[in-house]
């Protein structure tokens, strides 16, 4: 994303925690006052957010030096960022740019455990988040899913054609929602639907979805469905994701389906901040 | 928050979300359909956000019908909330609401949970959050802290004085910043200070803070400080506030000490969102 | 799009145009006068924008009636839309909505007149737009397309991979690019790549490409294209869509090579709009 | 216009485009590659939008280097700017900015085409646009007009008094309506009417409109209308403006009347766009 | 201006006084309380603003009812508008639409009694405000001169030349700087010039100005220099206006030159708010 | 506040008066004129703004050189700022500076001019201002009285709880709204009421306000109601704040009475702005 949009967006956040001005900073700081700062790690994890982290610092005058880059497992007092510049402005800005920058890490630190969990059991299965961001955060939440090794699944309502049980309560019958959608989408785009039973999954191979969702299957249905699947030399038709009741516990049992995608609403919806802190390391002038 | 604003705000998550438009919903859905939905709880917990709920959905034109109140205890299968109206508006929009809502209800479910905690154990200690939200969603957490029982805090930067470590790391002296604060700030605010030790604390009381931060005490320590205060004639002169390391398996510990209010930045920061769907209850036309 | 999203959207355009307000309308007309007006076609096409006007003029507090559907065959005195309300308002907002219906409807006139030539002549070419829109105006611009009959194409940046002759320059090879995105992108994204040799075309279906464009090839080069592919059995597994040079005069001929898109940025950047106008035709109270 | 309310106007356009991100260059483009690139022609044409095109590029962080000025002639495959930077920012708003920059010289074009040919024949005709621009481009479409050599009317519904047909329709009487307006408008802004008869011109002169627009007259009909403003010495007391109808094939009929001001909405509505292509000349850092 | 143009106008006055909520109403208030409310002037004047303040009213959800117009000469204790609605909502918006109404009605009531003054001794001269507005309001503060009799002059930099000083300082020459200007302005907009002498006003109306501002001229110049175009046969080539001094307590000595046009800063600048206050009248639910 | 989210603030301001350009300017300066300008006071006072106008000049371009800082009492001809630069721009933002700098220094003054004679006078009374601002100019306003030597008192409606009459006229007791305040209110906020009465007073400060508001009392009554509070020992436990009537003619009444803050609507709202002009110095480049 162009650093001018990125600021925007990262200026509106300020905006919204400044009020009428940081009034701590200005009845105690001198305005003209340079520190070095240093934001550190707390806590072990996977860091995310030191690229919005450093254009926010910069589109407010102030020069930074990452000491990692994103992805880094980093280890608790490990510093990730230096910033020197004006204090006011360091100041007035540090809570904003920690809670993105704990938030996105956080994402990262849950996304990449569990990615690495499968890896390592030897799965090659897609670990994907789901449209279960925070409002507004969506390209932030999905930018640390992609840090943590996960799939950012559609980023937008109009980038795939993902069709759910709601529709379907609607039209009536999944068959003729694949037919309908498919007549009218773009050729850029992909077709996904819900399935929540055996039948619905073959139904929609059947109808050439490109990709089907099992929804809230256990690992053995997921297994018959994939059986069924291949019986039927569907198999190979459709990408295969599972979603629903998935999380790091039981992510092993799912992966072993042989499934192709694995897709978790907790790991933007619920992952734990990373902690992290700022802290003056020199005051240059005051 | 006065509506118009409010909606404002509900409709720049949709448009982030929607981009050129929700296009499974207007490839299989005919634009004049009209559909009841209702929104159920999937999980146990307090439900926060049915306000900003409804009058999101009333910006767009449907018609709501609350089934309880933000703050009652829910239980799986509970029905929430009732939206009748267009059914390409209420499936565009669905994932949107489910987000705000879940979010703020996980937030008014932790935080309900440790303040209950600490009531039935007898203490009426105040429950605080922080401004560790996420970025632009102080409204909506904060409100959710409020739902749950806990204490706003701080606002924005300009609502209080709030003279923290690197503050005084740049002036030099805490009692000074202290006394260059007071020497400026507006009569209608308060000023608070963080100490981080027993001395520190002290002293901040001696030049008539306010409110004392006691930042990352053990609870013998704060108990350690409060003792010092009271020989001072000093206790009741200043709030006390502990902040640092608190969360709900040892909340009662610090609550014990005897401390004014405990800030835990976990309750907006790390609360896992309460599971919700949105279903379709009725196919009134399509 | 929901309604209030695209409110929105319609009112920038209106704020654009009014300044400080309509000054003829305001010096001449009174305050509370109430009119009848409709819009008329002026000349022969295809109407496009009905449901974003009737938005625009609802949201201004006027009534509508729709006097053809979007997508009808218009004549010269045709009315379109019929708006009754507060004469100011409306007087105001003329030639904003005007500007929106011509320009849309100009655009799925001569797309819907490129659609059907093709369908005439018995090929089922899906004939598509590109990004090639006025800046600011893609929704309306695409949506006009589709009304058009054509197919939308890329909506944003990152619906779909679409790696141009620009990023080959860069990365040095074409097959690398491909397998660059490849294990980077999500699962709910395509991959389409351009290209402007027989051999680029064959090299990208060999790497799997879901789609690949010839870039500015003659009908001839296309056919030969095709037969390559065919040969190596790899026509069946991606897409063809070719784009360049075409126009209206031209595009038999090449949608007779059995190219599976033909896309066109003329369709968008230089249709002629459509000529219409709003008339009073009965005044209520003045 | 100063440079950064222009820069946000751009922007806004670049948001709308880019969605979450553009994938493909994040996907395949390593990060820090710098590259240096042409903007080419590719066909004949009045170049426009190269100090907008600066801007842009400027304000995303690229070097650029005007190769010709706005308004000059330009052929197929000449430079017209070059820009050095970031090859991300670079892909990523190629599009957008072609958009602008084909759109502004295809007005521009058209302008000088029409400006040319009525000055060659000797007339000295002002070849106005009129408020038919593409919605929210007012600026842009109109500053494309100047660098044409033509004249850019009102600007905005502020800027002048103009009374239609549709507010006389309502107030009863073109005399009533110029009164009305010359009581209480500011001494600041010029009157203009609309007149559909000769009559209508007559007492719009005899009522003092600085301007007065003949719509849809044929060139016999202006002059027979001129004749006759001369005959009661009125024609020196306000410009005759001629519109509806005219374009570049009938526009020396009607310039050949002796008319002040000719107004095209085509110019700006109908223009084709003119084609250009940009390419990466140099991979600096790849 | 459209009642939504406004009402977004408004809403951003609101926004910025709200911050998070009205804290004060919501710890008080019960969420569904209804009340009646009047506005009361406090002193004598002329109200100005009360259709925004309806507009602001209704846009919220309140039932507004005007008691007297705007332009009315009203007296301390008149009630000017009532409302009906939510408690919460109306308090919320108390100070915002009183701050609002209170500068309009200060306006209004300085650009009335000047006005008055000016005909009563019997001058027609136009009296007009400039561009010293406040920063943001010009839409306010034109809106309230017109309604106190004045004249806007120009509402943007965009509807008017006015070639000042600074413009001459660097073009050099007045006549060269009217010259550019005609040669290139369209032909909807007049020219203004400054003049600091009788020779430059003089020579402006020999270069054709359509207006001439005599800046900081004492009466006595005036009159010289009206006298000295009438020699000329001038006088009635151009609109004269005199600037620069000019306040109620000297405004007849101007008004006595036969100058066109008096602009005074202070209307839109200084005049003192007209005291009003939002009173309760009565609670129909609590 | 950090630079940037005041430069946007400021550009909105330029917007509004710009519309599509700055017609005069662009018709006769060359674009690449550069000059060096003046700003000079007009008349006597204390100047506030300066340091948004260098924001402004800077955010722009434009190189400044402060000649005397916020807060500085100036004089006739005495330049204040200095700024080089490119003559359109410079040109182009002239009044919008101007309009900030008069509106903010005007307030300083008026405000600085009020503190100085109760300081003279030997009283420390702290002079407030109120939310009576100028919409949208709360920041600027306030910054402005802070220069003056004056209190900001609220900066929003949600930093401090204010319990006004209207609250109390629904509410229906005095002593009940705040406690119910005192209940939910996060601790880092005070609690303010206003009084009508004597009694009011004294009831307030036992339901222990921390500031409590004499709303419209005279000095005489102001000082009975100290005495009630110095006799019941409540004096020490609330400050107190006398607000209505007041000005500067009457303000040493006022404060002879003891009361701890005075609040003076008038100086947000109807301080005469201080009159300065920008000049042209030096013409670079033309």
């Amino acid at each position: 994303m162009p650093r001018k949009v990125l600021e925007e967006k990262l200026q509106k956040f300020l905006e919204e925690d400044i009020g009428q001005g940081d009034i701590t900073t200005s009845l105690t700081i001198p305005d003209n006052a340079i520190v070095a700062a240093e934001i550190f790690a707390k806590e072990k994890g996977i860091v995310a957010g030191l690229e919005e982290a450093s254009v926010f610092l910069e589109s407010l005058g102030l020069r930074t030096k990452a000491k990692v880059a994103d992805g880094t497992e980093v280890k608790p007092k490990m510093p990730l960022l230096e910033a020197v510049g004006n204090a006011r402005t360091l100041l007035s800005l540090e809570r904003t740019l920690l809670n993105l920058l704990s938030r996105m890490s956080g994402i990262a630190t849950m996304t990449s455990s569990i990615v690495k969990k499968v890896r390592k059991a030897g799965y090659g299965t897609r670990i994907a988040c789901t449209r279960k961001v925070a409002p507004g955060l969506a390209y932030f939440d999905k930018k640390a899913v992609t840090i943590g090794g996960g799939d950012v699944h559609r980023l937008h309502l109009d980038d795939m054609v993902l069709i759910k049980d709601n529709h379907v309560a609607i039209i009536g019958d999944a068959t003729q929602a694949i037919r309908k959608a498919r007549e009218n989408v773009s050729f850029s785009k992909k077709i996904e639907i819900e399935a929540t039973s055996l039948e619905d999954a073959v139904k929609a191979a059947e109808a050439q979805a490109d990709i089907i969702m099992l929804d809230n299957f256990s690992p053995s249905q997921i297994k018959k469905t994939l059986r069924a699947l291949e019986k039927k030399k569907l198999r190979s038709e459709a990408l295969i994701e599972a979603s629903g009741g998935i999380n790091e516990g039981n992510v092993l049992e799912f992966a072993a389906t042989g499934v192709d995608i694995l897709s978790l609403g907790e790991i933007t919806q619920s992952a734990k901040a990373l902690d992290m802190s700022l802290e003056i390391v020199k005051v240059m002038k005051s």
